[in-house]
């Protein structure tokens, strides 16, 4: 068993031989959808952080880790659309993808320069609405992410969220982008 | 917007334009599933009393509010394997096949004298464990239901809880069995 | 029974009294996405055309149909971003800042000039992917629809589409976006 | 990814850079279903065998190799009702409790002689109704087991599906009991 799940035995009076019963929830909870929100975007600093001190091989490293930690790409694709991509590169549904959107480096994606290496100091996410239903659970916002320079870029960004058999949420479909200006 | 529907908004300080979040959480809850079986255990001894006082079609029509209401058969079938039934009508997918397990009258179903109609008194269920997962809640434990005699009859008992649209719990599957006495 | 089920009554040989099997499958199929996602494509053109021929209100009558009968309002909410909002009202979890969006007319969202009053003629879905898992389908790609002067915009767009219990597909989370430029 | 996904790529003609979907479909078939009733079906067979063969010590690692591969204990607990069992160990939520029914030799399950060490040489399952719906698939029907004798033990008999990480089905809820006699 794992932290996947909720595993409670109450005790019942005068049950005889049924004296407890095992209750297991793996239901998605608000606070699971809320905690993994602040990983992601304390793992867009993380890499940030570790590029400014360590250099872009040991951020592809951790950015390696993060997304096989986080995302559902082992689950055969995953829905991804980054703020900063563009046609024909603009949908990111394999590993190879997200790794170059987040680091760059990778000749197969020419235009990448690698999002997360940006100085980015600060991550904070606001969301519009939170839907949790079946297996999954979406979530609707902002998230507001803070550069070197203290300017804050904020863009509108949609997850959903699986929990897998280890008790993992892990992204299986992201959406992000610039907010329409209106020009 | 109906009792499906945990709806809660919450104020965030500071938040702008982005002032609250709706979430909505659909997932089954144990509290739900409790509830689920106790207004099953509390139908079946309502169905009793009402053929008690008012005789067999007065008792079929209440079975027939509480099957639709309780139960998925407009899913197109419902997995159900009451307590008492023989081969070959053992299972009763259909709605009408329900109706006639409880309140007989059938002649499609010539072996059924109606189970609810055996003047029960009380009912409990008592769960050995619950599991919750997805978007369905299962059981499995004892029910106890008692004769107008005081004697009470133990079944095992297994339940499958889906959320319909309107935020109810429907049972889509029902395995009920006298319990193994060894012989 | 509905439209949601599919039911299969197959015929077993030899099987005595357990002669056949009734078989219900609710998965969501990819036709299913895909003709949910010809059905809004199509909605967004007619409610176009009848604006050019009936005016504003009785497009507006067409988008309330619309929006009741493929997005999921009545379960609490939906995750909608639509194309060109902008913050304070960027995300429309409402019915109504659906409607506003699609028709304009709304004192509440001033900014909204009716995104489906501009005249398009033609609408098209390509979707980068597709992932259909447990009770819901996602898909991510894009959409290209075409104005009465014959240009084409394309939209980076997400849906997650769940089965009603009538058998209906429903956007539940819809996230459009122009495409990043680079600029 | 792994055979858990039906992955399919379709060649779109005319989409420029956006040239073909991904398409990844975690649904439950019915084939799969009928597969995974097979497979412990031929399971029950292997251990019978096993144990004529080769004793009690190999039967049980056989057995423990099908419980682990099979059901879903790993997941907090299985709502398991043998069809042997008696009070008060009538419900095997654990991997202990299936283990014992299986193949007996645990002292805290005295009852337990090993259901599965009978000399079964054959075992056949017929669904009454499959119902494949969310996240699960469930049966409800008939297995059919041969003993040595050539005598055929009938059993009515539940069970949920759910697919792993991996792809696999395994059983969450099983329910098996005697057929009622009328007796």
């Amino acid at each position: 068993m794992n932290s996947r799940h909720i595993l409670v035995t109450l005790a019942l009076a005068g049950t005889g031989g049924l004296a407890s019963a095992t209750v297991v929830n793996q239901s998605i909870t608000e606070a699971e959808v809320l905690a993994a929100q602040r990983g992601w975007c304390q793992a867009l600093v993380d890499i940030s952080q570790t590029f400014e001190k360590s250099g872009q091989p040991a951020a592809k490293a951790l950015a390696e880790k993060v997304i096989d930690g986080a995302y559902g790409y082992q689950m055969g694709a995953v829905l991804f659309k980054p703020t900063l991509t563009v046609a024909p590169q603009t949908f990111r549904t394999t590993r190879a993808g997200a790794l170059a959107y987040f680091v760059g480096g990778d000749s197969n994606f020419p235009k990448d320069t690698g999002f997360a290496l940006k100085g980015w100091t600060k991550c904070e996410s606001k969301n519009a609405a939170v839907f949790i239903a079946g297996d999954s659970a979406s979530t609707m916002g902002n998230v507001m992410i803070t550069g070197k320079d203290g300017k804050v870029t904020t863009v509108d960004k949609t997850w959903k969220f699986v929990k897998d058999d280890a008790g993992k949420l892990r992204i299986v479909l992201h959406h992000s982008s610039l907010p329409f200006t209106g020009s």
